[in-house]
């Protein structure tokens, strides 16, 4: 197929075949990963910003890395130590950064929807590197790589997200690109993180972790965000959350042998997931660390166009 | 013309002859941000360092941006996570940089004067990039760059700059670099932000801001820096601002219908500038911060001295 | 020789013979920042990660500039701004960094044993840029690069390494590297801040700086780390300090004329060492500084196995 958006901006908005296409892309770049010169000439003189109004070490880095990995200048500012703190508009900062001739913006925001605002007044393009409570569409597509290279499929598999579902944008993002490439979804968690009405998103809702483990081919397990809890969706005890929802080698052992474990990380050790799960044979959790940088070489080399 | 300066520090110290050149050298360098691989190996295995000690975005990135098309090697540290807050003394901080190696330091200081005393205590190349309510010099070129490039000639042009006087140090290099050049500077605001004896540069007080759009050519609109209202500068309400000095589509109609509306950016939008002056057809705010790029490769190109 | 060692973790491990060989290696590239050009491709396509938790001016830019100079990719981040902030562990940082295809970690943590810790848990290179009180590997190596270089031998040599021994690592790795190669140590400084039992390291404790000055061929006078004060090793009143072993001019001239005085910087100016001396003939502060880069150039290339 042809690739013909200038922007990433979530998996809501992609199709099944473009998706594809960002993962045949991954597989050729996964190979440069390997070599000692972990390095090719595709964006050669473009240059890559990242400006992340969040804190983040991974993705920060994991997109830092992509873009010199495809030979691309990198510049990066944070929220810290920049006119933000003046008070110009995140439009204004952005119209004067393209001025500058930059080609690709990563922007990381709390607020959600900014990457559509950004796309919608620059002329270069715009990654979504995670607005607020929405999208994280890059780690929704290096989470499917995963499983596709695992698994070897994703369709008809039966994946389940856990956690604090009404607060996650990983978990939004997974559930657009999985059920567009005919994978079964199931959210798992205590029924005050799970937004009503997110049946309609085609998914199934469970309040049964042991269930799920026994069903599903997949477990991706969410980060507990203890920073994000509000009022409106009030979180049960640590303690009981762990006792209800947090996976353990004994409860795993419920489920089939090659039921494959995820987490975006930064892993809570003994929260959501016990340390010998995280560090055990079926989590793929550097895995998905690793095919992140492939996944996001392809979206940069994709939405740059230099084909 | 030969150039021959080591560092740039301030547009008084320049010749007309020598600002010419600087502009005639990034005529050269524009054509290079107008490629797909914008780069030339100019500077290739130089290092520049920003050293920033007051918060910057705009800069900051347009030097590393500069550099790097230039094929520099950057490195930018800020006063945070740095051992400034053990006390070292910036001579010392600059001493031991330049011993590393460094062909190039951009220096942001709150100290008026800083980049002088750094370039009589290292032997590598300093350029200011703003000192205090000193100077701002890349900012004065590249304003004066714009201004040629749209009208064709400074000479005998009528440039208004409105606002805080007083404290800035964009007016500073911009009326020292107007004036040599052969431009009538008018300096309008309220009398509280005019020093007193600012006729001695050369420049025209005046503080009927619909006098000035009436008359001149060219409107640089500065800043308000609310953070850097002193006692000794007492600032009018905000209200009482807009009201006497706001430039607002109303205000500009008064004003010939070439009138060019500049802006140092971050804009404080509704205040000193109303937003469809801002992005209306007479702004040329987005064109200085893109010509600034080329300035800044021309500014870092001839102190580097590798013709 | 044939270096066989993945990381540089401390001066204690290191034989004489593997100290030299880095002498050697640092010798070959201490050529390439003499150049106008000062890069050599040794590591092009490697990547460089520098993780520091603790703030640095000149360890932090240092290794980034040996990187760069062997055509390393750089990456760098520090506490603020990452998910360290979020809890994870240290070794969970490290691992997924690593996933990410880093070749080099150059650890700065004020954890002391931080680097082993790592090196234990990750496949890439470990390069301790500092870890609490414990070792400054780099450090101890381009004080005795520096030494070798002006007295042209270190065995034989007598050095005093004066100020608060309890708390430094620069102590500690000086010590380590100085005794392998066979100079005589003198620790020096008010015996509260001498650890009890450091006679074990082989050196000589003196608490008389004018006998120190008199007796040896090299002062390595140490920072005092005013914040780094306990209670447990009380430190005298400033003015106590300055009066009992600050090095002055004055008392400088008891010594032998070639006496050579060092500092691992940030100075404090009047304290430890005064202005005159830092700045004086016999100081070889910004020669170390020079050396680091030809120090950490060496240990970046010899870790990275690239032979």
């Amino acid at each position: 197929m042809q690739w013909t958006r200038k922007h990433l901006l979530g998996l809501e908005e992609l199709s099944a075949a473009e998706i594809q296409h960002v993962f045949e892309t991954a597989d050729r770049f996964k190979e440069v990963s390997t070599r000692s010169i972990k390095k090719v000439p595709a964006l050669q003189g473009r240059t890559v910003v990242n400006m992340f109004y969040e804190s983040s070490t991974r993705t920060n880095l994991s997109f830092q890395l992509a873009a010199r990995r495809l030979s691309a200048d990198t510049l990066a500012f944070s929220k810290q130590g920049t006119s933000v703190s003046k008070g110009e508009t995140l439009v204004d900062t952005a119209r004067n950064i393209e001025a500058m001739g930059v080609d690709i913006m990563v922007l990381r925001h709390q607020a959600s929807g900014a990457p559509w605002l950004l796309a919608a007044n620059v002329k270069c393009s715009v990654v979504n590197a995670g607005d607020g409570q929405h999208e994280h569409p890059t780690q929704g597509l290096l989470d499917l790589y995963t499983i596709r290279e695992v698994k070897g499929r994703i369709e008809g598999l039966k994946v389940a997200i856990v956690g604090d579902i009404a607060h996650s944008r990983v978990a939004r993002s997974n559930i657009w690109g999985l059920t567009k490439l005919g994978a079964k979804v199931m959210v798992v968690g205590p029924s005050t993180l799970i937004p009503t009405g997110i049946e309609r998103m085609g998914v199934e809702v469970c309040t049964d972790m042991d269930r799920a483990i026994r069903e599903c081919d997949v477990l991706n397990m969410l980060r507990i965000q203890f920073e994000r809890q509000s009022g409106e969706h009030p979180f049960p005890s640590i303690r009981e959350y762990i006792h209800l929802f947090g996976l353990t080698a004994a409860r795993l052992r419920q489920g089939r042998p090659d039921l494959m474990v995820m987490h975006p990380g930064p892993v809570n050790r003994g929260i959501e997931i016990s340390p010998d799960v995280a560090d055990g044979p079926q989590s793929v959790i550097l895995r998905q660390v690793a095919n992140g940088l492939s996944v996001r070489m392809a979206v940069l080399y994709l939405v740059a166009g230099v084909e």
